[in-house]
């Protein structure tokens, strides 16, 4: 595991509860260790969340868990530790984030994932982008670490959608691009919000699609699972008006005749794939 | 300028050199500051990329110079500014790399491009992907805007090849998401090099065509721009045999039928959009 063990003293704030109850006061609900130690972790994820770590300090997370300066000490060495384990747990929660049921089409599911992931996102911002655009002052190895684990969690749980035995090397880094692609453009969406969330949702999705497609298109053996997953897709999911939109692109002057040049002009099999793809085309409005 | 003004005092080995000369040595050539200055930057680059800077020191520095450790201190007050300032170095070197004059197709231009870039990834390799991967103790505010200023002279180049008067937001984004991906596909091939390096360079012009393409889909403006920089496309160019790759996918058993069911069964305007699409394919065999 990766968190600390809590201290084994009690909290100070807590052992001061019998002495008041003692007293014939009216018992204030006084927090466990655990509890209290949970509530600090929560309030300083907060507090990373809303700014870059550098502008929280000790003095900051005390006054918004309602505790002394000494007490967040008494738990935590100091605001790195700190920021570490709130790190952490925000990327376990990321994590369960990306965890979808094996069911329905490919890219629906991948749709309701990244609308988690991008909730996630807009509430989690500004930690979130100063934690991602590196060069912060509490970057580290155990930072690092945390971040690849949530890349590693997410990659994960795509290939286990895919469920292809034995995926690529090829798959693998087209996995892993389309991952940092998801992270770039929702940081550069965090920097200025200026399209609608829904359509980045779908946008990124319709890439995830359309890389696998590409990937797919230079490897024999996924060619197939494309085939199958693409027999599973609604026609009015992300994939669905992935091909309309594409389909769109050939009423738009030259386009079809540039096409063309390319398919019919290379080497020798370029006639047979391109016939490939006139029949392909030829049979959708059939 | 980012660079430091050297030293006032001269360089303590150049000033021994003329008590030598009276001594009637050979005259040994001395270096003069900014020689020296530019050697030991030379030399630091040059360990920096072998290996993370967590594991280069002053000594590893001065000993392959041929100075003294005294003699890297009158120039540089640490290993964090020598660090830095190679670092600088380097991205200019690789900014410089980007520079691609603004004749024949686009996706060749690309291509040559990405060549000399992955050169430089491979030949920096260890260094490049230390900063990359972040974390490390020498990452810093100075080491990532150099890192973004690469990153923005990389955007750049390309709004300038792609000459579009006004880039949207989209497209910005699809290009800043592409720059992502050429990064961690580097980094990724890095770790284990498993890919000829001219096939990484191939598949990253086409996910950039095929990147630019979805996103003329969605963006009617920027359709026309797709059609006129198809046309200057040659057939055995990357786009070529993009094209060429995907129309092959039409071969495969189940495709097909997927892929026209998506066009045909979607809203009011999915048919005509997919009439557009065969008339397209068909055109590609007359």
């Amino acid at each position: 595991m990766a968190s600390r063990t809590p201290p084994s003293t009690a909290d100070p704030a807590a052992r001061t509860s019998a002495s008041a109850r003692a007293a014939g006061e009216k018992p204030r609900r006084r927090l466990s260790v655990d509890e209290r130690r949970e509530q600090l972790i929560a309030v300083a994820l907060e507090l990373f969340s809303r700014r870059p770590p550098e502008e929280v300090s000790i003095d900051d997370i005390a006054a918004a868990a309602g505790a002394s300066r000494p007490l967040v000490y008494h738990y935590f060495p100091g605001k790195q530790a700190l920021y570490e384990e709130s790190l952490r747990r925000a990327g376990q929660e990321l994590s369960a984030r990306f965890e979808e049921p094996l069911e329905g089409p490919l890219s629906e599911r991948l749709h309701r994932v990244m609308g988690r992931y991008l909730d996630f996102v807009q509430s989690h911002g500004p930690g979130f982008a100063a934690l991602l655009r590196g060069g912060s002052v509490s970057a580290s190895a155990d930072t690092t670490a945390v971040i690849d684990e949530v890349r590693r969690a997410a990659q994960a749980q795509i290939l286990t959608h895919l469920a292809i035995p034995a995926p690529s090397i090829g798959l693998r880094l087209t996995v892993r691009a389309w991952i940092a692609n998801a992270e770039i453009t929702s940081l550069e969406w965090l920097a200025d919000r200026s399209v609608p969330l829904e359509e980045l949702q779908l946008h990124l999705v319709q890439e995830f699609v359309a890389a696998l497609t590409l990937t797919a298109a230079r490897e024999p053996a996924l060619a197939t699972e494309l085939a199958s997953f693409l027999a599973d897709e609604h026609p009015d999911g992300p994939t669905g008006r992935l091909v309309r939109d594409l389909a769109g692109l050939f009423a738009v002057p030259g386009i079809v005749e540039a096409v063309t040049a390319l398919a019919a002009g290379g080497s020798d099999d370029g006639a047979a794939q391109a016939d490939g793809a006139a029949q392909a085309a030829g049979a959708a409005t059939e």
